[in-house]
């Protein structure tokens, strides 16, 4: 196909003719689909039905040391399940605190703590004049607006092929003792799909920062959350490799079994340092006697080890392989060529990012829409919601059914091209214009 | 029996002799008893098994709205769960947020929200010189520690027959704008199970605290909790009382079915102000998607409604109440007319409260300790650990078997006796050489 800017007006103008016929073909369907959460679908939600079995009346939900999982008490988690989520996260056992059903809470926990008491003895971020966080660029809306409302200044670090550039967040965490944080989805990155090189994972155990309680936020909310069994990406483990750095407190790394399970009734943990333990569990023994130990067994029961686990997310991948597959076909088929935008292809996760063409971001998701089909709202993959670029766009392709999956990818790609082809076309007039006066 | 206090030097020691002997016989049985925390025991837990039946693989996770429970979503709770709740803590469905397994956590939640982000729009209490909150006394261990950990400074407020010392709350309340909130267990209250009158409550109701900011921390723990069907206590529905009182946002209501079903995997929940929940969720809405809703479905496809939940209370009664008499039976038996302590015959809840002569409530627990049998640490149920009179006694009566109660509570009077025994010989033997001093 041939690029839309290499067009003359007059082409360009037919194209559009044709594209908005064919939108309104698709207004005509009276759609209703959505692309914008990374919500598990049903099918997804299906596999798990058997953890509603495992525990019955007839059932002992005592655990090996004897703890009656029905009663008060364990803070931290039962060993049995800290064993399951140690292996997951690749942690010791003893580095780990299972906590409710959210890691987001987890975060949000760990952030107010921060803030009202301070991390480990240092001064809390709420009496500091300022405190600020490094946000790689695109990333979780969930983050930066959960950022926001601590009032804590987000300074976007661009992502690349790498991960977040270093150079940069080497020079900011070493010169800047208000930069507390920075917020890292290392492995199928929400939203890009991109995984953090090894290189890059050891530039982050490796950073020197200016404050003493500079830390890691590490959400490595896709750890095991492959689409192929055989194309699977790797990092280094970061707990293990800032303690070889020397910088064993640098990082607190979540995870959760939110799209293993149940979103909402999965189990959340923490991994960090024996001194981070310390510091944390000062404050969660005043937070709460223990969290739902009941369900921490349930999820035990259900995979018995990480190889049933490892298990259950291959029948994952086989639901959600084909959707990311039909989404890359769709862009690829109308796309391609035309070079108005990119997109990346990731090996899991839940998200594909497409960077459409500078300024047209918006008016594609307004477009799809006025068309039936949402999609994150624009902006929303960066802090404050902007995007200096108007230019990131978030798909997330796992719960729509795989058949209304394709009319959205088709409907998505017919406004990235007439959304496109509106901005070329005003471009060459205004050049053309500026060519006259002259 | 005769009056401690009455008998003579040569009698005491004669008595103290022959409690000692008694003393020797415990030792001797090795006793590992536990009346120290309000745990449900094992016979309770029994009681929520079919629990554990009410969903399975075969069921519909699906609420009477479509929501599937299973799925990430529905930040407050789901409809039916707010019902159930709603009727059991006697506030309207559209009052209550649904949480998680655990309503101290709740408690902290509001508080590190009100630290961080202020109540409704005003200043932030960590942005203050100092903040105070009245505790009456004694009171929940935990609420203490809580605060304390929250830098809040704790004014104890002294429990009389109908509650808190009214007068006392007004005064202060009225005139120190620092003063933020209030801690209140008003029913069948930790630890001396004592019921707040329907005139206390609607002075709460009445209050016109200086701060503008000023919140009752209304922990309805033990709402339902009644020991007889005949017997209940009842107090007026606070939100209801403040509303008409023209004080609508005034409280906070806390409560959780930890001690319904399993304590730990059990639903906590908030019921307060529309405004305050507008206040609240902005917060919420950061910290999380949603609590855990199939645990909610759990819960409601267990009870039906609230006159299952209320067929379900009888049968916790059915096992608390021989707990509950057998202590009362082994005070009364051992110390009745001694004159060495009082103490409170609740309809309901968990503890009994043991006063016993100023100065012998360490001594007693450390008596009891030595012999096997814990009991709550003396002074925690004062703030900071100090119970000034060194006189309150938390009994938990709720978790040994009824023999091992049984057998407790008989040393425990020993101690008692024991310890005021050698207080009153002592003071005896000072006032003798004070005397001769003269």
């Amino acid at each position: 196909m041939e690029r839309y800017a290499d067009m003359s007006v007059e082409e360009l103008k037919k194209e559009l003719e044709e594209l908005e016929k064919e939108y309104r073909r698709f207004q005509k369907m009276d759609l209703k689909l959505d692309m914008s959460r990374g919500k598990p679908c049903t099918e997804q939600l299906d596999l798990s039905m058997g953890m509603m079995d495992v525990l019955n009346s007839h059932v002992d939900l005592t655990c090996d040391d004897g703890t009656d999982c029905r009663n008060y008490g364990v803070l931290s988690g039962i060993e049995e399940a800290k064993e399951l989520i140690g292996d997951m996260m690749e942690n010791h056992p003893d580095n780990i605190i299972i906590y409710g059903n959210s890691s987001l809470n987890v975060m949000y926990d760990t952030l107010a703590r921060a803030m009202l008491s301070g991390v480990m003895d240092n001064t809390p971020w709420c009496k500091l004049e300022k405190v600020k966080f490094l946000c790689p660029v695109p990333g979780y809306d969930r983050h930066f607006s959960m950022t926001e409302y601590f009032g804590i200044e987000m300074i976007p670090v661009p992502m690349n092929e790498e991960g977040p550039d270093m150079d940069m967040v080497e020079k900011l965490v070493s010169e800047d003792e208000l930069i507390k944080g920075i917020w890292c989805v290392p492995k199928y990155a929400n939203p890009s799909g991109a995984t953090y090189s090894e290189h890059t994972v050891r530039r982050f155990a490796r950073l020197h920062p200016a404050a003493k309680d500079f830390r890691i936020f590490w959400d490595n909310a896709y750890g095991i959350h492959h689409l192929y069994d055989e194309h699977q990406d790797y990092i280094p483990e970061i707990l293990a490799e800032c303690k070889r750095a020397g910088n064993p407190d640098m990082v607190y790394k979540f995870a959760s079994t939110s799209k293993i399970t149940f979103p909402g009734s999965g189990i959340a943990a923490l991994a960090t340092s024996q001194n981070n333990l310390v510091d944390i569990k000062r404050q969660l023994s005043q937070q709460t006697i223990g969290h739902d130990k009941v369900n921490q067994l349930r999820h035990v029961r259900f995979f018995g080890d990480i190889h049933g686990m490892v298990l259950h997310m291959k029948k994952h991948a086989d639901i959600l392989r084909p959707k990311f597959q039909a989404v890359q076909d769709a862009l690829e088929r109308n796309l391609s060529g035309l070079d108005v935008g990119t997109w990346t292809k990731p090996n899991g996760g839940y998200f594909i990012t497409f960077f459409a063409l500078d300024g047209c971001a918006k008016k594609i998701i307004k477009r799809a829409k006025k068309a039936g089909v949402t999609m994150t709202e624009a902006g929303s993959t960066w802090p404050y919601h902007k995007d200096p670029h108007d230019r990131d766009i978030r798909i997330a392709p796992t719960y729509p059914p795989l058949e209304d999956l394709k009319v959205a990818a088709e409907l998505f790609s017919l406004c990235v091209k007439i959304v496109s082809a509106e901005k070329l076309l005003e471009e060459k007039a205004h050049a053309a214009t500026a060519a006259e006066e002259k």
